[in-house]
């Protein structure tokens, strides 16, 4: 059996919705809560009531900045979303997730969004799969400690149950390997006016971010890209 | 497929969480809610806003006055509770429940308790089986909207409608396409000096072109990047 997964709430408004998402958590055994950028600062004192004795939840949550900080040491991250326009990663269902998770290598943490937006489009681009709920086609309306609960109790059906043998696969890259490879193409392709017209330019960055975060390339493979793109670095003429 | 499982509250006590029932209900598609002895009567005035657009399910509510009546044209009764003191039923999953609800030959009705004390032993002894949600030993607390939107979501999964809408994937490029990517690479590779020393050359380009086939990345994301390849072509010096 793998690690729990991590539930990070991206920009939460509401310390009420954190507390209920901690509740939600803990009911099916994850303790693990990650928040970026909350809103009304943390702590915050509309959560513990909220969380209805899940105080622990809430007392050991880390506070990020940024979601790339929250997900620097993450190998899996899974983004919750309804929206569909411009998807190019596999959609999961809750359950599907959960099996996935639960005989995963490495961490894996799911992404929730802000309670009225959901998560932003480079945010989901962040992902490198997407878990949707399916739900009523004439009335969807779950609010977010809905979907952690949902996402919690799938998860906790597998821990009872034995882990197969593991094949030694290594992990994929950490986010924050992964966010390095990117950064370094993006400098090659600046040096070489590939970024054409500007204002395309944050359109293509996100084409690109979702093509490399596809393959969920492990530490070596990264380093090994790294490698080919150190080739394509201009030198100065001998 | 059988009918859909019908929502019995049994002496309900605050509207706000018929409300919040009847919103759980219907992100899963159950519709029917029938309301044994509302404690504050019915309608309720704070249940429509809890409900979040569920409005029809609580127009579409029938009230009894005893479980007996709410139930008597039910075949398959199942009681959602904790205790299993004398317990003489099975006790089923939520998903167990939902595979034999979504099987079932007759009519099947879920029983939920009031928010704070449960179903009273007389009102378990009603059914034929009963639900209990695995939880978490050391924190089990569930409220009343999420044991029903976890049955209901249970249930959902029976429902033809139920996978995430498939995002049309596209699939992942003929390996011809792929071919054509990894020999550009490999050219301009060649043209960097990358393959040293040369007797290495073999191996390393097994090593670039197992990185390259594991994201299957489809037709377009190949073209993408051979658009990037292009990038970094060397131009003659003007």
């Amino acid at each position: 059996m793998s690690d729990a997964p991590i539930i990070i709430l991206a920009r939460p408004q509401l310390g009420e919705n954190i507390g209920k998402a901690a509740r939600a958590m803990l009911n099916f055994g994850l303790t693990e809560l990650r928040l970026v950028a909350p809103r009304d600062g943390w702590p915050n004192p509309s959560a513990g009531p909220a969380a209805a004795g899940a105080d622990i939840v809430l007392e050991q949550a880390s506070v990020f900045e940024t979601l790339a900080e929250a997900t620097a040491d993450i190998n899996h991250v899974y983004a919750t979303t309804v929206r569909k326009r411009g998807v190019t990663k596999a959609v999961l269902t809750p359950e599907a997730a959960a099996n996935e998770i639960a005989h995963a290598n490495g961490r894996s943490a799911i992404l929730f969004g802000a309670e009225r937006s959901g998560l932003e489009i480079d945010e989901v681009a962040m992902a490198r799969s997407i878990i949707t709920v399916p739900i009523n086609p004439e009335f969807g309306s779950l609010n977010l400690a809905q979907a952690v609960i949902l996402c919690a109790y799938e998860w906790s059906k597998h821990r009872d149950l034995k882990s197969p043998p593991k094949v030694e696969l290594i992990p994929p890259a950490p986010q924050e390997e992964l966010d390095g490879l990117i950064s370094q193409l993006f400098g090659l392709l600046d040096g070489r006016n590939y970024f054409f017209p500007p204002e395309r330019k944050g359109a293509t960055q996100q084409t690109l971010r979702n093509l490399l975060t596809k393959p969920g390339w492990n530490s070596l493979e990264v380093r090994t890209f790294r490698g080919v793109l150190s080739a394509f670095k201009d030198r100065r003429p001998d």
